[in-house]
């Protein structure tokens, strides 16, 4: 057997199209329209690059007590990674070794099965409802694990806490993951579930609300028992998963509460506005919690509607499969001026 | 069955000590004692922080491209990754199927039993010699990969390209990494080798000569086939390890080659007056390849001098296992000045 034999045989996830030109409207990747609070600007430009010659906190711990003063709990029921890919990625390597199927939605983030079968993680979809709603009741079903978006990409669909709860309350075996990467736009957060459930573990990002995609920042909240399996996979995997620069940032991030706010308000009035448009043009799309709304028209195609798009330099997302939203696009909410020239456009399309 | 019992159970790689002190001095995660580059400060003062609303390049382009023209290679060779423990990682989890054992030193970084056992890889450790040589001989056996630090730690011992070449000529059928983390200080790298064996990959750091641990980059270079399958085993588990600062910062790091050198060459130099100033107190040390030295004093305890060098807080590394080091000291090259301090309180010690 040659070495050639033993390389990895994998199927890695797709992000969206970077196109490599300069002037187009990138609502295709779900990230923020607004730069970050001034206090990040500021936090980077006081950097001591000094302090790059030695190792960040391994535990960011700077950032894990500055998250645990937001969310008002202890820092010890943080856990920082790199994104919450990363964090992700080391919930289902910590937490899903039974040999039953971890289950999630069919139509969900589609990093769920690449992560299950990079740790060979048997896993089972569960289909969604035909307005691609997740009800609760289709997880009370044997399982290694539950994963749940709430709110749902690339539906945008957001659920409230009673079916958090009523998922909790069928699968007290399992460890249910809730993955909030969007949950600051309108989301119900499974955070007041946490002193119930010691078997839940709720993962959050700053790549969207907070602006910050391109300083890979991702946490997890949970109890003990779920913290330490993080910290164990996380020191099993690399020490060192935050930058210095990337610390200090998320630090000011979560000191400026005014400017986050009023940021997450901004891009909330643009969807709404957004949404009551294209639903004016035939679009049919259900009411998001994100930062993006996932829409579908009956006359046009939406993989025409994606190319004429391209044509006119904006970048929404366009998922040829799986075969029941490949008829969708998935639009992320961008500002007013951005809104106003994607409306402008699909207008001249559909008109 | 319990969720609590699906938990990982591991026994994570464990870092050196991070007192929570101010006033001391560190010798002890071999982290540099100078600076970055000037340039590095200037890049992240000008980094326009409105960036951070976008995702990074996935593949991190800018920084591949500039390590590729340092090395002079081409950046289709280059993958790069949130420090050399994520890349080692991901070189095990996509180079490593096989049911052979891995193969490796008794005595070097203690990751990579870590890694092996992360991802459920079979490894069998090679005794190094008593002088803790890594003999090339000792590598011609059946096995399902072959990684080797070179310099290797903590025994700060370099081999040769010859050393190399043989341990590749022997291992046809299996992929051998060459581990460099510390090839700045005065090792012998494996690059020249890339031509001619496809089955090559060469990892390295910024954490140590270029003085930015706290940027977490690190980077492989290899052939098509390998570079391949990491960058499908990055995408399977986190698309975009390196955060837009880090990128930023790393080629301006890589712009200033005569800052690099200077630096390389100031800690070579502390590094030959520290190994003979301890040889004189009569330690024993080998030559070093590295920016550590370690060292072994036949009167003295090794965890005794730790000790004491901690009650005046100095802090050098001591590993209680594996036994074959338990009574050795691993001491990274500091400042002229915390080397003087180093050596004034060890002869103030041993007199």
């Amino acid at each position: 057997m040659s070495w050639k034999d033993h390389l990895i045989k994998i199927a890695p996830y797709v992000a969206g199209e970077q196109p490599d030109k300069k002037d187009f409207v990138k609502l295709n990747a779900n990230e923020n329209p607004y730069p970050p609070s001034p206090l990040v600007t500021k936090a980077i430009r006081d950097f001591d690059a000094e302090d790059l010659k030695r190792y960040p906190s391994a535990d960011a711990v700077p950032l894990m007590k500055a998250i645990a003063d937001d969310l008002g709990t202890d820092s010890s029921r943080i856990f920082t990674g790199n994104g919450s890919d990363d964090v992700l990625a080391l919930c289902f390597r910590a937490f899903f070794n039974s040999d039953k199927p971890v289950i999630f939605p069919d139509i969900t983030y589609s990093f769920y099965p690449v992560w299950c079968r990079m740790y060979g993680i048997p896993f089972k979809t569960v289909p969604v409802d035909e307005d691609f709603n997740i009800n609760a009741a289709d997880y009370a079903r044997e399982n290694g694990g539950v994963v749940i978006a709430n709110p749902n990409a690339p539906t945008s669909i957001g659920r409230d806490l009673d079916f958090m709860r009523q998922i909790l309350e069928e699968n007290p075996d399992s460890v249910v993951i809730s993955d909030e990467a969007y949950v600051d736009f309108g989301g119900h957060t499974a955070l007041p579930l946490l002193g119930e459930y010691e078997n839940l573990i709720v993962v959050r990002t700053f790549s969207k609300s907070r602006s910050m995609a391109g300083s890979r920042i991702g946490f997890a909240v949970g109890g003990d028992a779920l913290i330490s399996a993080l910290r164990a996979a996380k020191d099993s995997y690399n020490s060192y998963p935050l930058d210095s620069v990337a610390i200090k940032a998320g630090c000011a991030s979560l000191a400026d509460k005014a400017y986050f706010e009023q940021t997450v308000e901004k891009v909330i009035a643009t969807r709404t506005r957004l949404t009551q448009k294209l639903r004016e043009m035939g679009f049919v799309l259900p009411d998001s919690s994100t930062n993006f709304v996932f829409a579908h028209h009956d006359k046009y195609r939406a993989e025409d509607i994606y190319k004429y798009l391209v044509s006119k330099d904006i970048y929404v997302r366009y998922f040829r499969s799986p075969e029941r939203i490949s008829d969708h696009l998935r639009i992320t909410v961008g500002t007013d001026e951005q809104t106003d020239l994607l409306i402008n456009t699909l207008e001249s399309y559909i008109k």
